[in-house]
């Protein structure tokens, strides 16, 4: 019976926990990270500001945690996509596929994500909060550049650098969804989908060994 | 002598502006857009805030202005870099080359645009202002598809729609930069400079006919 109580606390916690993720994720969404407040959080999640703290120490440990969650979703799609491919360049194929469908189908993680670090305006998270996103985001990179490496070892990739050749695939998906996002891509009736195979294609083309 | 007073007024008033204009730039890059207020704006170009007023109707019509010079930079670039090349690839590797240098030499013109429509937290600037920077936006845009579009009328490029081309082309670079912009080149001791080259002789042999 006491253990039957714990287990539906337990549960609610990572409910409520995870209620107050949506609605974080939902209003970075909208309007800018920075305009974001703790109190509309809460107010969206239906807590009280004092519960929400008891969750998460500040706004910037929220976004952390969201960006972790997008990362981990995205390594988990690259890693299902990389189960059955043999040859590199079907590998790195698959790899993009899976960059496309992160984009595709999890677009807000994706949002939350490409905010990190944005360059003209750092958002100044803690180096622990930093630390704990970068491992995750280095792991994404890390598993396209041990495909590129190990395809240069078999002979099927050439371009020198691996980690150069890594880059600049992962450029190449990286601005095609930037230019498609920022709604370009359908000013010009350009289709995304088709416009990154035949990208990736060429790319393909290009580096074969 | 009335003309000399009414030349130095009018020589005054474009100095402010531009001054105005410095302010609001530096000011648009250390913080968020949305952070910047007009009041900041008055206060670091030194004039008054009614005075501000007189120039500009609101922020947005500051910014759209900033982001129709960088455009107009970029397009004076582009135009630079077609002068003397021949061949569709080495026109290509020239617009490619313009548009790292805009990045390089122009850095504070690109982060005021690259914030333009950012998808995930429109600006919402009014159809007019919008109109206003997408002219000069498309215009660049289409001297690149030109150029995909002549190469490959001469049987120089290969790869079906030349839209979709001149688009992954431009998403190549837009991407290593958005990547070296965060960082992640840093980090992982990758050369922008070394990568965008060959990235761009990848993709040119990838697609030459």
């Amino acid at each position: 019976m006491y253990m039957g109580v714990k287990e539906r606390r337990k549960r609610e916690k990572e409910q409520r926990r995870q209620q107050i993720l949506d609605v974080a994720r939902e209003l970075c969404m909208r309007k800018s990270y920075f305009e974001v407040r703790m109190e509309e959080i809460a107010e969206g999640a239906e807590v009280a500001i004092g519960t929400l703290y008891l969750y998460f120490q500040n706004k910037d440990e929220i976004y952390a945690t969201l960006c972790e969650e997008g990362l981990d979703i995205l390594n988990r799609l690259i890693e299902e996509a990389l189960q059955e491919k043999k040859d590199s360049q079907a590998r790195l194929e698959a790899i993009g596929r899976s960059y496309l469908t992160f984009y595709a189908e999890y677009g807000s993680y994706y949002d939350v994500l490409s905010f990190v670090g944005m360059g003209f305006k750092q958002i100044g998270l803690s180096r622990e909060l930093e630390t704990r996103i970068t491992q995750k985001s280095d792991a994404a990179i890390a598993r396209l550049e041990t495909v590129v490496r190990e395809g240069m070892e078999a002979g099927e990739i050439t371009g020198g650098d691996s980690k150069e050749v890594a880059f600049f695939l992962w450029g190449l998906l990286e601005g095609l969804i930037f230019i498609h996002r920022r709604g370009y891509m359908n000013a010009w009736s350009v289709d995304l989908a088709s416009t990154s195979t035949k990208a990736m294609d060429a790319i393909n083309r290009g580096i074969s060994g």
